[in-house]
């Protein structure tokens, strides 16, 4: 039997807390579990720093990908199979897209992409096709297999219902992802009738579609989204640990490049530094070597790098304020100013960050198309009022983060009533 | 106000996925929590090695240790306070007793523990009563409140119904974990009522009791336990994966004593290997930095600690057998033999364990006593027939572990089949 | 002790599947749950005819009056007690309206209320005030606190705060059955987060009001209204079993006042078919009555209740067609003459029903006030960009109900084709 | 297309709180639910009399049918579809007789049984091949089909496993109810691991087995069943309200066969006195009726009838006491003589009862049988000790009823003490 078609002798469980059972039968998918490069994702959170805020939320990108890839075939097998817009040649490459659409993500990846300028995308490309286990395996698959995965996750691969499936406002990677973080931290907001949806998803030319009978599952879930990205993915407090594992890495790096001596040599990191990174050396690191180092650099003698890794790691994170208006623009400017006066560097303890606006937008190139009793298909919007209502309702929100203790410490009495004035901290 | 009663302007809240949420009112409480003793948990699994088996198991200490401080709470605030044989005056260090047990825990606690003959129970009160922001905190309260503290999780402490509350069959460490581990993991069988057992524990003389209408919520608990042991806290495969830490950390120990030539200096192990370890090298350890340096180590020159690191790493974990009766010792030294032979190095690479009885003991010190409507006191599985048919069920089990894929390869026919027919994987 | 204050010698617990234990401490709570009175709503479902829809949902008023009873004593005895704006002298009239809200509801109220032109309310009051066992339970407390009791169900009573508990956008009626009923039917989209909710709520001056940082339960308490009236509530083929209900019992009165001769005396119908009913006579129905005797008429010469009763006890029901535009009267209109021609009596045979605006309406005389950080009350739909834009989105919807089988077995093809068209069932 | 293989158009779905959907596709199965001898199950609770000590339990055998019937039909289409041992002509047969086996069951089955000496077994034979709605369907399929569906509800089909698929230790009906009741109840021990078990049953010779692979979840099934049967089956304030339902029916028979004169005839049990009952008959009575005549009856002049209806319509139950040694029995004895002397009927008020030993029994004639690994069966409680254990602990339980109130209004002092004393009430 040729190796994408062989099946386990007996099918493989995984018991998931979200999806009660993950069961895997095929050679190949049992066989791409087991790569290192897969196993890594044992040490990178779902959900990056969020665990600071909600203590639950301590899951990782491997415990989520299972979960996408059981949805994936759910979908597939149970749902799909058999209607005549689904061709099941297409299933094996789906199945495989859907495990590994995350491998490529390095540890607390958003800060981690943003200081050194990487894209998880292109990692999983490279992971995919370079010289890694995973690559062997989807090899043995066929010799043009393992592009073919890449493509689907790189949505340019020919079918695009297949895409879609992994990559559109409803695919499998969000719906496990938005009841998985709901389940782990515990906000109840966060579930929506999965199994009702997976019922009326149906594939057709381009992409998948939605029977209208599921509206009302469809609209909940959107309204789960909604509030799953205001509770929990733009959490400030969140957010304000990001900020400063960013400025730990960008501070690190400034030392790097300006010659410190590092009591220990900060070896993974040093090709990020210098931007000249090797897939080995990317594939390499992960959040438990991050959070070593960041212990070992709360005794470096540099203050800033000091400062901020204890902060880190002891959780005494920055406090926040609103910065949403022009006019709070100006105070952000003269802030910095009189952090600078007061001895505090606002480029470290002075940071903004903006939420992106990354929730339903009907314009976007896949929006979720219903089909309707009469055999037309219409953009969810257009059909849903309360869908309509929400749409555009997430606005990017600006936020400044700061030490509050440093300021409240500023001897200076007029300075520091100036400042804590101007954070509304008065 | 004294400081053990200054209440937070505001009460804060933990999101909790188990118990919905953590009230926290106590300034004691907010300031333990702020910790980097406390802090730390967080980078220590609850479950040690289990997660390579429930994926879903990634949860740590901090995370428990919030939740057993709830229990403790809503049983002392809801339910004692009011009650002639409750002390309120008991409730602050009962509180801080549930927050801080684990506080000693190392990585990987079993295997840290028994490699380098450590006890977490020991550094519990090391970490209470020494140099220490716990010590600190806790100082705040009065001069004798560390040791207090540190006696009711020693069980020493005068007042034996708070000892009992923390220390014995149905404890709330017991069940914050019980119910924890069973959400985390998936596993259905161990939920258990434990909002009817928390209305029916009394306080009495020396301990908690049951109120006997509360019986088949405390039937239902021990069984609960019964099924977490068999199928979570006893799994095989975590066991496995155990030994092979285990045996990581022999190996490495053993290198360092015998003045092998590490790559990168083990610096945070070496008071470990020396026997020479203070309590700021005890608490500077977390299983982040062990999961760094098996990484590191994967790239060593020794085979045995390279070999180890990669199978723990990334999942390479031995198979097992059965040795439970005297017939399966003698075939054990066989084995051993053979491997020898085979040039497979027995003391690493067959390797065995014993589950110890750590399960309902009727005879125990601190039996569950139920409160029958008469007044009186009895045994529970003197009155409960289906905990009376459990009792002992729970045999200790021992188990071999080898490298199946290594043995597989042996080329001498002879001895390679010698070896998997008294493997019985023939 | 007086009789108000008396307690149980031990708490009464009701296992609950929805809040886990509803608890009963006061002997005046246990008396009124024992009255023939309070009894009686075990026999009145609390959905009417939705179990025919939704097969889960046989739930009766009983069940749900035990849990509003339950929430505002977790309200008032766990939230309220002790906070300077609420008078725990009103915590026993409070729990009392609570338990007895519901007390006048008639069997399948709605269609019941309808055709006779009752007042549930009126009738609840009657209850209370008239000579009945909860009356005399009441009147134990003091002899005016039946019709404080009373007062505060109908809106009247002096303490406002007192009322907007039970009568408010979020008061703990809605709360209970929004739960309840999404638990019952299996409707996953019913769940907010209660115990957040309770949380929240603060006593203020005219009403209780809910903090500021309980924003994401209110929105998301408002979203599962929104979709349990669409999806639950103003389910058509719930109404079209309603609409035969209604007209069983117009059929009933009408032969009645036209002294046609009933094989079985229609006994306890008669005060209401003679619109002169006393309280013995309204409490005596209920709805094993109502469907003993939809049994009887299945068997009476009268075609049309004989047809109508066993459509109802059969379910047999109507089918149903969107009656939304000015366009659509008109169709109505000659329906109702094609129906005549076809020998269909449109009066039973063609009905009609619009919804009720009965969803969040800012502008109501009870709006959600959120009560900010500092310190101001602002309406719910100013502050909640989601709760704005989904207010006035639930239309009121008109729909027709019509047996489809008979239309279809119209032997004149023109005519039966020219229905069918104007059914939009061609 | 033959109408046994006709499919719906699309698909039906009833939503289900314990199932989350129930699927429906073949036309057969659609006709039957629409039957009225079907839809009678909606007039019949699942759980009797237990509504009245657990309020959330107002289920009804309708809701349970189709509960089973979905078990059934996941467990043919999705587990045993494709295996060798299964033979799928079988599965419309097994799905008919899982929706249909509990048609034969009369209002509060078994009290009404009892009393008129009824066999539900019986009934649900005789609407499946008498002149009902649900044999005309049946008999679309092939005319020797009512029969085939009525031998395996009876246990007299040729195929053995067919027959234990729904009659068994593990049949789909008691895993149905024991979830169903669990849920409804809100009793937290019911539940167990429904998904793992229908993943290990396989289709074997003659009777379903499991795989050894789910033993744990086999282990907690017999647990929960254990569980059940003590908290909510053999509950003593249900039982209480059984017997007092008992002695009503058995006091209207006699009152006929008496010839007393009802105010209002007892029409609908006319045939029961007599024991001279049609199909008709039977079909004609649901719980509705029997409700609706105990209320007529509180108006009747005969003092025990009237006295025992108004007892169980407004919940005024008779108290217990335990009766299971031989002195008990002799206490009994003096209890009627003393009963009688004191005025009170003991026939109707001091009635007794006893569990049946309904728990699963290993001698039984389908014992749960185990495949291990090596092939062979093993009987369950000789490789589970946890069942080993259980088995048998589940004693008959005889207890006495009697309504305490009226015997604490006994006059004469001497005689009231004695009854106390006696009822171990002093």
């Amino acid at each position: 039997m040729r190796y994408k078609d062989r099946k386990l002798h007996e099918e493989k469980v995984f018991k998931d807390p979200v999806h009660s059972y993950v069961h895997v039968r095929d050679q190949v998918i049992w066989d791409l579990i087991s790569t290192r490069e897969f196993q890594r994702l044992r040490r990178i959170r779902q959900l990056g720093t969020t665990f600071l805020v909600f203590h639950g939320a301590e899951h990782t990108r491997f415990n989520h990908s299972l979960g996408v890839y059981e949805l994936m075939r759910r979908l597939v097998d149970d749902h799909f199979k058999g209607r005549a817009e689904w061709d099941d040649s297409e299933r094996l490459v789906v199945l495989c897209a859907a495990l590994l659409h995350d491998l490529g993500h390095g540890p607390f990846s958003h800060a981690f992409e943003n200081v050194f300028q990487l894209d998880h995308e292109f990692y999983t490309r490279e992971i995919l096709l370079g010289d890694t286990e995973v690559n062997a395996v989807l090899r043995k698959v066929s010799d043009d297999f393992p592009l073919k995965v890449s493509q689907v996750i790189e949505k340019t691969y020919e079918n695009k219902l297949v895409v879609s499936l992994i990559s559109s406002q409803m695919d499998v990677d969000r719906m496990d992802y938005l009841q998985r973080d709901a389940f782990y931290t515990g906000v109840t907001y966060g579930h929506f009738d999965l199994e009702r949806i997976l019922r009326v998803i149906r594939p057709a030319k381009e992409q998948a579609v939605m029977k209208y009978s599921g509206m009302h599952a469809v609209e909940d879930y959107i309204m789960s989204r909604y509030q799953m990205y205001l509770q929990v993915y733009f959490h400030p407090v969140s957010r304000s640990a990001e900020a400063i594992l960013n400025h730990i890495l960008q501070r690190a790096k400034h030392l790097y490049m300006t010659d410190y001596a590092f009591d220990i040599e900060p070896r993974p990191f040093v090709p990020f530094f210098k931007n000249d990174i090797t897939l080995q050396d990317y594939v390499a690191l992960d959040e438990s070597i991050l959070l070593t180092y960041f212990q070992l650099w709360m005794n470096e003698k540099d203050d800033v790098l000091r400062d901020l890794c204890t902060r880190f790691v002891n959780r005494r994170l920055f406090k926040y304020s609103n910065l949403n208006s022009d006019e709070d623009m100006e105070r952000y400017v003269k802030l910095q100013i009189l952090f600078a006066k007061a001895g505090i560097d606002p480029l470290y303890y002075l940071v903004s960050d903006t939420t992106s606006d990354d929730f339903y937008k009907a314009s976007a190139q896949n929006p979720i198309m219903m089909l309707m009793p009469d055999g037309s298909l219409q953009e969810l919007s257009t059909v849903s009022p309360i869908v309509e209502a929400v749409i555009g309702k997430l606005k990017p929100d600006r936020k400044i983060y700061y030490p509050l203790d440093v300021v409240e410490a500023i001897e200076d009495d007029a300075l520091r009533n100036e400042i804590l004035t101007l954070l509304r901290r008065k």
